[in-house]
């Protein structure tokens, strides 16, 4: 299967499909939630989707090192399912990390992996130009990076309404 | 045609879309109008619709119980347009119903019409996360309910510039 | 070529998209920047798009007259890039135009150009309804005038993430 991108919006069903993809490649493969667990909302949506998928899946919580733990998580063989990255972009623009370096890096490392990964990200783009800066920002740096990593994947889909379109 | 949901942003021609598969589908149509008629913008944009549709429609006002007039019309053998579902979601939410069961009803309801009934509904889960939460509850409600009727209907269409995508 | 709009979300490759476009047309075309220099943000963005563009291209500034602007341009006969159209949108409501007579004006203009022309627009309209007036309106006028372009433009294409759909 090689690297996956799966891009939709709020709700759309794109874990779901994600999940499908990674469960076809592996039948223990890894969950690398992004979340912080600080956020009580975040917590709710992670229950949820821990309980959806199920008690086979082994979940690791990280939400800066990306590019170092799917490196260490590949070499136990099994596929990895990375979500999210917008939440990981937000997590970077918190602690202040250097975006472009982060998405390059993730990039390149996505192209590279010796075992099947699905990254999962949310369209966040396609609305209104947003008031405050931060979401200006955080709208563009999660669209360089969605470029970037379609550019290293092998295959990128979108999801809506729970039905999936290959871009690539 | 049995049911079909046409999906699409603001302005984007899903309406006269939706009105092209129903005029086809029966010479009387229903419009079923979930606004409600207290706002003036919203009245404004049901003049200009119905001005647009002309006069051979019966239009049907019901802003929150879509499945029990959607049964009840659909005796009468008439094609149904059912516009919109984002604006039926915001009646529910103002009303304090619950969202989850209504949806799933309208979900069931779909598959199992008489009438060929086509549902317009806005994707609003592209943009920025909403600053504030009941615009994040209303985006959760819409994408649940668009995988929900995207799972029921027969037919599923995206419109982009009034230029149609079809996703099932 | 004839004429082409582009569309897609914020950061999405629409740009570099729609410069492969133009510049497979032409080997000098003509940028139409529809950006006002008092904007810092914007400016910034222009130069970026300028370095990344390489020096075969003449710059022409037009925030309001895009119609007779694009005439005048096409006399010389090479190739025209309009970017962007939201811009252009938001210039004119500053102006206080009538955005009903611009966008069909421009849309009758982009069927009948004697050179290769590509409009480049943001998709605005798949988020949360926005909370103020303006940009309700703004989201409203974009997707009208997105609709006439795409009527009146031999092909239109939808990006994401650097990748594209052909709509039309």
């Amino acid at each position: 299967m090689g690297s996956v991108l799966v891009l939709g919006g709020a709700r759309s069903g794109k874990s779901v499909f994600a999940e499908g993809l990674v469960r076809a490649a592996s039948n223990a493969p890894v969950y690398l939630a992004t979340a912080r667990a600080g956020d009580e909302e975040m917590l709710t949506r992670i229950d949820a989707h821990q309980r959806q998928r199920g008690t086979d899946w082994l979940t690791v919580e990280e939400p800066l090192a990306l590019v170092d733990t799917l490196r260490n998580e590949a070499i136990a063989g099994r596929a990895i399912l990375v979500d999210c990255l917008t939440l990981w972009l937000s997590n970077l623009m918190i602690a202040d990390a250097d975006i472009e370096i982060e998405s390059k890096a993730l990039a390149d490392c996505a192209g590279n992996l010796p075992v099947p990964v699905v990254f999962v990200s949310n369209e966040v783009g396609q609305g209104i130009v947003p008031e405050n800066k931060m979401a200006r920002d955080f709208r563009d740096h999660a669209g360089r990076l969605h470029q970037m990593m379609a550019a290293s994947c092998d295959e990128v889909w979108f999801i809506t309404a729970g039905l999936s379109q290959k871009l690539k």
